[in-house]
This record gives C-alpha cells, sequence and structure tokens, in this order.
C-alpha cells in the first residue's frame, strides 16, 4: 500500500466530555510520529467551521498545552450539533459537501479524523463515501465519544467511564451527608443523570454500592417505564428500613404511557409554560405529595460530563488510545472505520481497540439490555456490574494551581484562509 | 488550675460538611493524648441523641477509621437540627436540661465539645450557663462547622474552603463545555450554590477567574437585591461579547422587594402548589423569556457540601485543628467558649486558632460586607478574593478502593445506658 503524504485534520463534534480532549490528544501525538503527515490541522467547531474555512494549526500549539488536553474538560476545539442531511436537506448537504472537498483540496487534508457521538459518525460516513464517489484520496477514521454509552460495536464509549466515576462519588458522599441528617420521619434523596434515551449513566451508580444495603437504593432508567406505585411502595419500604432513600433517575425517564415524566404539563414556569426542568424534581413532587416523605434533589447537568477533576484513568488512557488508533489505521490505509474498544477480559480487566465499519455505527442506538437490570427493574444486576466496574478505575493526575485544575486552552493559530468565504 | 479528671463526650449538629468529620478526629486525637481524659464518648444525632442516652465508645473505634474522619464528609456520628430554646418553649427547655445533666453525671461527663454552626454554638452556650448554674464542673468549647461561613469572630468557617474549592472546579470545567458548545445565538448557563442568607459561596465561586474574562461573568449573592433589568443588561452584554455567560446565584437570592426569587408563587409543582426549587431555575425562565437565550442550569445541592473527595487541605487541617484546640483548651481549665481560626497574614496565608466566649457567638449571622463587592454588585472585588484565596489551597488525599473513595463509617460500639429512658 502506498504512503499517503498530506496533511491531517481533526475536529471534535457533539457534547463534550471529561476526556474528549484526550482523543484529542491521542491523535495530535500519534500523527506527529508519521512523516507521511505534513501538517497537522485542527477544525474548530466541528464540521461547522471547516466549512468556513476556520482551520488552526496544531504544530504552532506548545506540547505542554497537548499533553494538557490529555486532563482538560470539554471540547478544545469548540464542537457543534451541525448534520448534513441528504434526506431531508438535500440542497445544502449538497452544497456542504462541495464546499467540504473544495476546503479539504485548497489544504491538501488528506487525513481527516472527527471524534465524537452517533451523528458525528453518520458525517465521518458520509465525508468517507463523497471521497470515494469523488474520487479525491482521503482516509476517514472516526473516533468514538459520548458520556452516554451508546453506541453500537464499541465495548463502551470513551467518556462513559469518567461521567459513572463522578456520580458515584457524588452519591457516596451525598448518602454520607443525608445518613447523618435521617430522621424518623424519612427523608428521599433524588440524584438526576443525563441520559434521554439509554439509562448507561444511571445504572453506572450501582458502583457506589459496595455492600447490598448501600445507596443508591433505587436506579430508574428510560429503557424501564415508571410503574409509580412499585415505585412509591419501594421508597416506601427503603425509607422504613433505613430512614432514608437515595434514587438516581435518568433525565429522559418516561411513564407508563411513555412520556418523558420530566415533560409532565402540569408544571408551570413563571410565565406559565410547561417546565421541562428534571425528572428529579418530578419525582420528589409524588413522593412529598404521596408518601409525605421530605425530598431533596440535585441536577448534575453539565457538570457530570465535564467533571474532570475526578475523571477515570481507564476512560481518560482507552480515549487516547482510540485518538492514536484512528491515525495508525489511516496510516496502514484503512478508512471508512469508527474505532472501537474491544474487551478482552473484565477481571482482570484487558482491552484492545479494533475497528468498525463507519456504516454500521451511524445514527444507531445501543440500549440496556433488560436482563442486565433485576427482575423489578429497580437496579441493574451482577451481569451489568461485572461489564461497568473495571471502567472507573484509576484517577487522572490533574495539574493544579493555586488550589484549582489548571486546565489548558489552545493559542489557536488561525491557518491562512484560501478560498473564498463561504455562502 | 487543678487536672479535672472524667470522661470526654463529643458530637455534631446542624448541616454537615466535607471536614466536620476532621473536627471530630481532632477532637479525638487530642483528647487521646491526655491522661486526665479518662473515657471518650461520642453523642449520636447531636443533642437529641444525648438527651436519649445514645451515647458510643469511641476507644472501641480503630485508629484507622479515626484517621480515615479526616477524609470523609457527612457526620460520623449522625447529627441534628434540635433546639433547646428557652424562650419559647420554656418548659421543655428546662426538662431537656435536667435531662442532660442526669447524662453528663451518670456517665462523669467532664468534657464537651459540640461542633456545629449558630445554633449549635447557642446549645453549647446553654449547656455552659446550666453548668455554672449547676454547679456542675464541666468543660464546654465549641468547635466551629458550617460551609455557609455565618459564624462572627472567627476569621472564616471550617467547610467554607472546601465547599467552594469545589464549586470553583465545577465552574471552571463547565466553562470549558458551555465554551465549546457556544454558538452566535448565545448561552446562559447558571449554577446555583447554597446559602439561605449568606452569599459566601456564591462569592467564593470569583476564585474560578484566573483572567478577568473569565467566568464566573456574575455573581448574585443574597445579602445584595436583585436589579432585574441591570442583569438581564448584563447578561446580553456579556453574552454579546463572549457568546456565553456563565451566572452563579446563591439559593436566597431575592428580588428587589426583598423576597426569595425561588419562593415565586407563580411557579407550581405536578399538584399545583407553589416550588420553591431553584433560584437558577426561575432566573433561567426569566432569561429565556425576556432575552430569548438558551439557558442550562445546574443545582448542586447536598453534593457541594459532602464534595470530599476535592475538600481543601487548608480546610480540612483547620477543621482537626479546631478539633484539637477545643481539646487543649479544655485541658487549660478554659471553658465557654468557641475555638476561632485567626488569619494572621493572607500572603503567605498564616494562621493560628484563638478563643472567643460562646455567648457572643451564638445565633449572630456573619454577612458579606457591601464594600466587598464591585459597584454594580455583580462581582465580589479584590477585597474578597484576597481572603478567600488561601481557603482552596491543597487537596485532601483520600483514599480509594476500585476508583471510588474509600469513606469510613464508626462501628458505634453503644455505652451502656445507665438511666431510665427519657419521658
Amino acid at each position: 500500500m502506498a504512503e499517503l503524504n498530506g496533511n491531517l485534520l481533526v475536529a471534535q463534534s457533539g457534547g463534550p466530555t471529561a476526556v474528549i480532549n484526550a482523543s484529542l490528544a491521542g491523535v495530535i501525538q500519534e500523527a506527529g510520529r508519521h512523516e507521511c503527515i505534513e501538517e497537522i490541522y485542527g477544525g474548530l467547531n466541528g464540521i461547522l467551521g471547516i466549512l468556513n474555512e476556520e482551520l488552526i494549526d496544531i504544530n504552532e500549539e506548545k506540547s505542554r498545552t497537548i499533553e494538557g488536553l490529555k486532563y482538560t474538560p470539554g471540547a478544545a476545539l469548540g464542537t457543534c450539533r451541525y448534520k448534513i442531511d441528504f434526506k431531508k436537506k438535500a440542497e445544502s448537504a449538497v452544497r456542504d459537501m462541495d464546499r467540504l472537498f473544495e476546503v479539504f483540496a485548497a489544504h491538501n487534508i488528506r487525513y481527516f479524523h472527527y471524534i465524537g457521538g452517533n451523528d458525528s459518525q453518520d458525517t465521518a460516513h458520509k465525508v468517507h463515501e463523497q471521497a470515494l464517489a469523488r474520487g479525491y484520496e482521503l482516509r476517514v477514521n472516526g473516533v468514538p465519544k459520548t458520556i452516554d454509552n451508546d453506541l453500537p460495536h464499541t465495548d463502551h464509549c470513551p467518556g462513559y467511564g469518567s461521567v459513572i466515576k463522578y456520580v458515584c462519588a457524588t452519591i457516596m458522599e451525598v448518602t454520607c451527608d443525608v445518613s447523618a441528617m435521617a430522621t424518623d420521619d424519612g427523608a428521599c434523596f433524588l440524584l438526576e443523570v443525563m441520559g434521554r434515551h439509554a439509562g448507561w449513566i444511571a445504572a453506572g451508580a450501582v458502583l457506589a454500592k459496595r455492600s447490598p444495603g448501600d445507596a443508591p437504593h433505587i436506579i430508574l432508567a428510560p429503557e424501564i417505564r415508571l410503574d409509580e406505585p412499585a415505585f412509591l411502595a419501594k421508597v416506601q419500604e427503603v425509607v422504613a428500613a433505613n430512614k432514608y432513600c437515595v434514587v438516581v433517575v435518568g433525565e429522559g425517564l418516561c411513564n407508563a404511557a411513555g412520556d418523558e415524566i420530566a415533560a409532565d404539563s402540569s408544571r408551570m414556569d413563571a410565565f406559565g409554560h410547561p417546565v421541562l426542568s428534571g425528572a428529579a424534581d418530578h419525582l420528589a413532587d409524588i413522593i412529598t405529595e404521596k408518601l409525605k416523605i421530605k425530598t431533596r434533589t440535585v441536577k448534575l447537568g453539565y457538570a457530570q460530563r465535564a467533571a474532570a477533576h475526578f475523571a477515570s484513568l481507564t476512560d481518560a488512557t482507552e480515549a487516547a488510545a482510540c485518538g492514536e488508533a484512528a491515525v495508525r489505521a489511516a496510516i496502514a490505509g484503512k478508512t471508512g472505520f469508527m474505532v472501537k474498544i474491544v474487551r478482552e477480559q473484565s477481571s482482570p480487566y484487558k482491552w484492545t481497540t479494533g475497528l468498525q465499519p463507519l456504516g454500521d455505527i451511524a445514527n444507531v442506538e445501543h440500549f440496556m439490555p433488560r436482563d442486565w437490570f433485576t427482575a423489578d427493574g429497580f437496579l441493574p444486576n451482577e451481569k451489568f456490574i461485572e461489564y461497568a466496574r473495571p471502567l472507573i478505575e484509576g484517577e487522572v493526575k490533574v495539574a493544579m494551581e493555586g488550589g484549582l485544575p489548571k486546565y489548558v486552552t489552545l493559542a489557536k493559530s488561525p491557518v491562512e484562509k484560501k478560498l473564498a468565504p463561504r455562502v
């Protein structure tokens, strides 16, 4: 296979994670090891910035900064939620693709790595197909990313281990607090976590249990519709035994009718609009009303996917390795793949990376199997625990200054534009 | 001064913090160094457990457990919000005091240390006065605790440094995320923090700024009533400059009329009850409605006061030292004091402990001075920053197991009861 000389372009897309920048560092550091890769460019704000020819010169960045990306949350290149949609917006999709390949050609981009979740892998797949159709020599390999852990074919997704590690620590800590305050009147604490469709994050909270009686006592995943009477009975049972009950709820939890409970239209904001604020607050209302038990809620929101100060070393290491593997695959002539994590064994944990055709990934959501939950659906079972336990191992060492993390930002030295502005 | 032989009783009260157990460890370890202290007892659930003669034998605990208290959040002895109120409930207050001194006498308690905030110091003060009035030889010294930082006379309160350290890291991390996602449409992120009356926690978030343009861009403390038009103008100005705006709001923020904005009665729960859920959600409603800017909120709730995995080493060290100082003062014959932290200089930071009569502390709330904020009231100024900066320095080393903190619990070996049950 002939060596392909040219420049590399890497970009990030979708919601950031605690380790998406570790993948970026992996791409950059691996690219630096291959002479056939001449320049390393970063595309700002995902595909959207590339369309606007907003490229930065990564070789102008300090190596200290690139190393610092390994523990810096957010998406250092910026990100977007822009989708190139040939079905719904055919005309603009064709225009976008023409423009994209103009940008690629103008900057001799021969390696393209897109770091992201389902939508991003779909974009990478389309770019790959267009390159083939246009006869433009381009090696396109995606790097997986998503806290939701809902990409198919990969054992798990970079970003997932860190979010559940942080959620578990939060549960353990809040439980120390709630249990110390518990009185005979009882108390119910509810933690809302991300996950609109898939319950992987909520389920991950089970790792906070070191013995069966430990919190969390109930985990509500969006895959299983809420059986409200059974839930209330369970809360009451736990409070009777413990004086307090700790519940973790995925934001997308649905009621028996299949509607998201957070979207209950009887909750109104100050302007009379229905509030979509939270599944946990909604459950708290029900518990207060029907069980007369004091409730407290926490909604971690963006804090959970950005909590690099407590990221999983396993996760960060895998994220970087996925970035490296995407480049190595491209150098070896592979294109049209997403890097995946392959588990070799769970205990002791061993893993490697593999490649999966992008066409198998795009727009497929991977849900938790029902048989990874207990029969009553209120907790994940041993199968899930065996799966998830290794993913939170180890702590990332974050540089500190004045008692706070010293996260890095890119200098973002712009690459000179060669095209007329996008119309 | 004659040596006083007898037993020591320590208890915890009020809302837990990340370091209230470090104070407990300080009391216990210092007590172990003095032969005149015969037994070390812990009272469960504050004064309430003591009234029920629920004492545990601390000498039955492993030293490893006591050492582990230095990084374990919550209140290991359990806590309460019980108040002995001679004004409003004179009869039951007298009954409570009689019972308390029965328990003290039955167990030869000669040293009593209560770790807590304003109400707890008030209780300690009353116990001290009653001991004098009853001619019962008892040395009573309180140990300060409160994330709210609202105790007078002490430079700051154990618990405060850790909560603001965690809040700052959260702000930095969420800002990495929000800034990466920002589009021309603009976005406003709002973090709600604790602090019903005092804005110390909200203000502490300013330490996340390493340069003037950094987040947070606006900090709303309960001491300064919300000027809604000025606030909205400021959000708009920041979004125009930055594409995003990060706001920190203390839960007790009041509107121009002096009412808590979180208690706005136009916000209804699913059962038609007014929702008191959050100042941040309320501000988000206003921003969405009036500025048409996308908003996201995070409510850290109990997670912020329990976040021992990222506690300040300065704070934990001071918390333990306050516990030790309370015992040393008692051994030296002092009684009726609260230990306070005395700042010797800010840079480099030097501190020591001192003693303040309990009567000076009880029920006095210490607010942020107005001249520690900028003229427009939207940020704390240099005076505050100089004050707060040293308090977040250093990281507590938490024992880990399987990727999660290994917090300790007390074995709680009960002390044999000698009295009839409380009626």
